[in-house]
């Protein structure tokens, strides 16, 4: 079998080792008879599954023993919604700084339920970059401040988690970087991610939370949609998505087997580097997001004219390397390096755009 | 590879040509260098998944083309909470016929919006039987009628769709026996169904809804909780979760393979006679639901005392036989026999029971 190269945002190439690993015991589960998606949810089998998979994240990013960390469905789109109907009241207001289009999508959904205020956007020249903590405006009784993370669109990421005093709640949407770097979960109230670019397939919905916060939803929020539910039944409320927190706990393993964070996040970087170093050799390739805001994530660039574009993406695929177009609100191409993307790929793809470059330049 | 008879109530048995067909694809689908797990939602290879998906549920369901297809996340449990926020007014009423915890659960989100009604109930015979529509007490102004089509802990089916005059739509929870015999779409207004039984694996909730219901739904609805919005979007608003989607065609693709639902219809009622019939015999086995509210898809009985069922459960384990466990509310033994359960597994089971009868009696 021969894997190609997949740069695509996600849903994302996920670890070989993990890919023949679910493979082999797809059907007959640890020689059970059965596959670990047929075991009831209730099973020790599961269970196990499960445990090791919440266990694994904690390892991974140090998450203290006062926040909940819960496998939910849905999305980070559903976490747009479920956050302001927990945590914002109606005669409230939250701060959101805007970096993109996943930002307005979360702003979009917070409005239904109070008032909105903008601390920060970066919408006038194409979100190109983080905007500065020194350059927002922000409201020292918000119910939250919210943040995307990494945005996988115009590849711009937070270097650090904003300082944010006073004891407002921060929320995170770190879909696209999750457990590519180390963060302090301590200085956040929530943090969620879709599964499907770090962690997994898609169809899982990671949340860690304060378990403070959740006391907090009013009584009015439905049962899937409070977070205290989840809490309080180790998110098995209801059937969960079993195939999917199996490939989020295989995914886990394999980030702890391969040195846990800092051997990721190095690794992570080195990759970035390497093709942020072609794009700043020349004025053949130009990034989008500006130095300082880059995402070691998704390398998002431009070639000097639309034809190249296609003709670089066309070559790449040839090649065995997909993925590689842009999102078309910016164009161009993107490179989504995440973390089970190996730095074989990205050194395929650097020589490639070397060679790409050469031949026409 | 040895399979064991998986009679779990969901998560449960699949088609062991899906399980083998998924395996072998796995992380090199159709060739392609990358599994289905990994390929982008918006890839032309998903979109054929997704497209077939829905045709193979249009054709065994002779679904009408004014309902949409649709696939969500988060179970049974989170349209509890959708339906009434879109179609139970606060001014409002529903009906709801209680037949067991599923219908109590549905009706314990449904007050979160708007009065609810109780047409009808089992529960002073612990949900043993399907009150019949002769007994119901109807609001003809009723928002809507809701009703849970199988119950798996009790056993319990109904045996028709409830005739419901007067332009009341009536709203299914048919978890646990779609696509297991022939339904008339066009008399309800929305069909919900965790995948988990006979759809698929957990994560897909599948939604056929008549379109012009969605219409209906407040502004104030978030986008992911609005049918419109992923009617509109052909359940591509966000990513949705795709190996389960994968799976959910190629399991309905099997089921059109099978002869279509009159073969699998069929091929049920047979099965849950070979067991009621061993049932009926003497007084050995007794059924939980009464003979004329029976379920094809989960044949609930007891043995004469608690230490014989905690043996025929072990015993039936270490012949292969899994999930024979009744659930915790009735006590007991259950099969649940899907589509995807053959008939030798039912052959096993009821060979196993006349046995044990005989050793035991």
């Amino acid at each position: 079998m021969s894997r190609i190269f997949n740069f695509n945002a996600g849903p994302a190439t996920l670890p070989t080792a993990v890919m023949n690993e679910a493979a082999a015991g797809f059907a007959d589960y640890n020689g059970l008879g059965y596959g670990i998606l047929e075991a009831s949810h209730r099973s020790p089998e599961f269970q196990e599954v499960i445990d090791t998979a919440e266990q694994n994240i904690r390892t991974i990013l140090s998450v203290p023993d006062d926040y909940a960390v819960l496998f939910l469905q849905g999305g980070a789109s559903m976490q747009f919604a479920m956050i302001p109907m927990n945590f914002l009241p109606a005669a409230g207001a939250a701060d959101f700084v805007d970096t993109g289009v996943w930002s307005k999508k979360a702003i979009k959904e917070a409005k239904l339920f109070g008032a909105v205020s903008i601390a920060a956007s970066s919408g006038e020249s194409n979100y190109d970059r983080i905007p500065a903590v020194s350059e927002w405006t922000r409201n020292d009784d918000a119910a939250y401040l919210h943040i995307t993370s990494n945005n996988t669109i115009y590849g711009t990421q937070f270097q650090h988690t904003p300082d944010v005093a006073g004891g407002v709640p921060l929320m995170a949407d770190m879909s696209s970087d999750i457990m590519s770097r180390a963060i302090d979960v301590s200085t956040y109230g929530l943090i969620y991610a879709g599964a499907q670019k770090n962690l997994g397939p898609s169809g899982v919905t990671l949340v860690i939370i304060r378990k403070d916060l959740a006391e907090r939803s009013p009584e009015s929020v439905p049962s899937m949609l409070k977070y205290a539910t989840h809490i309080s039944s180790n998110s098995l409320f209801n059937t969960p998505p079993t195939f999917a927190i199996y490939m989020l706990m295989l995914t886990s393993r394999w980030v702890l087997n391969e040195g846990g964070l800092p051997a990721i996040e190095a690794r992570n970087r080195k990759k970035a580097r390497r093709l942020y170093d072609i794009i700043d050799a020349d004025d053949y390739y130009s990034g989008h997001a500006s130095p300082g805001s880059r995402s070691i994530m998704n390398v998002c660039f431009r070639l000097p004219t639309p034809e190249l574009e296609q003709s670089f993406i066309t070559t790449a695929n040839a090649r065995g390397m997909i993925g590689l177009k842009g999102h078309r609100s910016i164009g161009g191409c993107r490179a989504s390096i995440y973390n089970a993307m190996p730095e074989a790929g990205v050194e395929c793809l650097a020589d490639f755009m070397v060679d790409f470059r050469r031949k026409n330049g």
